[in-house]
């Protein structure tokens, strides 16, 4: 596969590209603020830039008829709109959080939500000390699979990249569903995950939980 | 609804019956050893005793045209064999497992599995120091969802009624699943599940997985 | 050793003479509300009965000129001077908390306390649903170890018995030190201990800490 | 305070170096293969380089006349032994694991040991899918700590950096002390605090269990 990243010199764009090409594929566009390079066309373009060069990205997509992998957080309503009316003609996958593993987690949870949502229930969370918002993002995907509101504890230490757990208990037993963090890796493994999906594609916009999910 | 118990006096019969009356449902026929106690005919049947009294339980089903629940252990093919004759004409739940939590884990892991096979996976389990048997009953089960042979760590310790985990890694995060039992009385809530399952059924044969999963 | 229990009917009551029996040990002498049995003169009485029950408590011990191990609650600061007092002529333990693993929990986060009290510290807690204060007593004696404020989180879950942690981070690792309760012989283990300590006593009031801790 | 370090360009010589001026010291000497500096006579050397520079290392610290901490792995008992000499004259702290977290973790393994040796006692250990040996080395450490031998599991999953659980359990309770590593930064802080100790020292071989608990 010939892969093109749009904003290589960030931690993320230099992560994908070193495990793309231990995957043994080609990096052949690259693009950071001024800095660009082409060799050939790609057949995947991925995205981990910024809002504002939002815009490059659509015509780049429209020049080399690629589909596109895009992380780029913050999106307006209007880019969002914009990604739904290409992918009619280009297959798009569009994601916050290319976690597998908490995609995993969402899914577990939701299972036992079915079968036993009236088990008391608690999430727990471990972040490192410089996270200052609580609960977590992740936690409040996870609260959002339950219909009701469920108590949810923040604990900060260290330089924990981050725990997250979600538990039930009945009179006589416990289930914990856990996730950890170890590093910025599994992204990659995630965005490399969106690509191949993306090789059978013609078009269409795809959440990352459909990447995972669908057959 | 009306409840009938047989082996009232083990230690499972005594918390059927406590949770069974704490919901509202009424003891209308008891046997243990020759004490038979019968003032009304039970909506469901519930056996938990031995083998020898199978034949006396088939009688009473068909004395009383009730559904039953059945949890002895140790049942021979042909008793097991005659269950499913006589499901052709009442409805019957036979398990040696009625933890809905243990099912929970089960199908969490199949869950997972079915999507991160791939992931390194390990099973740990913490049994009190009285557990002769390495790994446990219940690893076994968690072993048997993969297609290849999961690495299992066996820690004894105390008096731990029953710790189970499964345990998957990839390079970035590890996802645990874990049960915890904490009392007895989460069996008798899986008999509890299955006399209302009963309730709706006229025959089957039908496990504890399928009270618990079967829509 | 012979053996008293003051309060024998309530369930620490029974578990002492179940333990102090099993290891060999023979009760002489017992007492719940107006039913008392006495064959002899016991070489320990243990008093796990109520605040009204204490002035007959210190005339036991005179009677008997035995040494005394005291878990009754809510003693009044009156009953504990005159505790102080008779220690003079009596060997005494007294304490509200006979859980070896607690004290072992506080001596642990005591040394950690010596050494990286500059570390984030946390401490968690999670206890069966019916438990309406947050946070524990025990989170309470682990929180007075800190010279400093101690986040704490409560999570309410199931049956689960007691289970206590204290974690300490910092930018590189973290430590956690957990308890668990599994039952509440764990207690009966306790008293036991503070038994055969006041056998080589012969006066003094003691603290179970003291029992463990002092050589 | 001035230091010098020695194999500067090292991910741990690095990583030191930023600590340290994070910290308001500042870097006057340096060596890394033939790359050398020096502005000023260093209050305190650091090396974490190679056995074959360790004559390089004597030298220095004889001519700036400071103290040593040193890091280095893989030391000849002949090695060994030149450090011990010239402690005679000069402060030097030699370890191979600059964890501050292990240390406690040892130290706490101890504590509980001197009081419940007679507990069941586990050790558990999670590692990397990479790390080929069983167990690892310190749980090796924690086994050294018990008077008889200790089961041990150990686990290999994803890119864990280093977990460690001793776990203690009784008819009761169970007690469990965890070590998790969360990045190489422990072990610079660890560096640290031994520079520190030894400002205050004029000579003496010192361990980092000595930098840690001797008052």
């Amino acid at each position: 596969m010939k892969f093109g990243i749009i904003g290589i010199n960030g931690r993320m764009g230099q992560e994908i590209r070193s495990v793309f090409e231990e995957e043994g594929h080609e990096l052949v566009y690259s693009l950071d603020k001024d800095d660009e390079f082409r060799s050939d066309i790609p057949d995947v373009l991925i995205d981990f830039s910024l809002p504002a060069v939002f815009e490059k990205t659509l015509k780049l997509v429209d020049e080399f008829q690629s589909p596109l992998v895009i992380g780029t957080t913050g999106l307006t309503e209007d880019q969002l709109a914009k990604l739904d009316l290409i992918s009619a003609n280009h297959a798009v996958v569009q994601s916050y959080n290319f976690s597998i593993g908490i995609q995993m987690l969402l899914k577990a949870t939701e299972l036992l939500n079915d079968h036993i949502s009236d088990w008391d229930i608690e999430i727990s969370e471990t972040h490192h000390r410089f996270k200052l918002d609580k609960p977590s993002g992740t936690a409040k995907m996870l609260q959002s699979v339950f219909a009701r509101e469920i108590p949810t504890s923040s604990l900060r230490l260290g330089n924990v990249a981050g725990d997250h757990s979600v538990h039930f208990g009945s009179l006589g037993e416990t289930i914990t569903l856990s996730h950890r963090a170890t590093s910025r890796r599994t992204f990659v493994e995630g965005v490399y995950k969106s690509a191949l999906f993306l090789n059978k594609r013609k078009h269409g916009l795809f959440s990352f939980k459909q990447v995972l999910f669908s057959k």
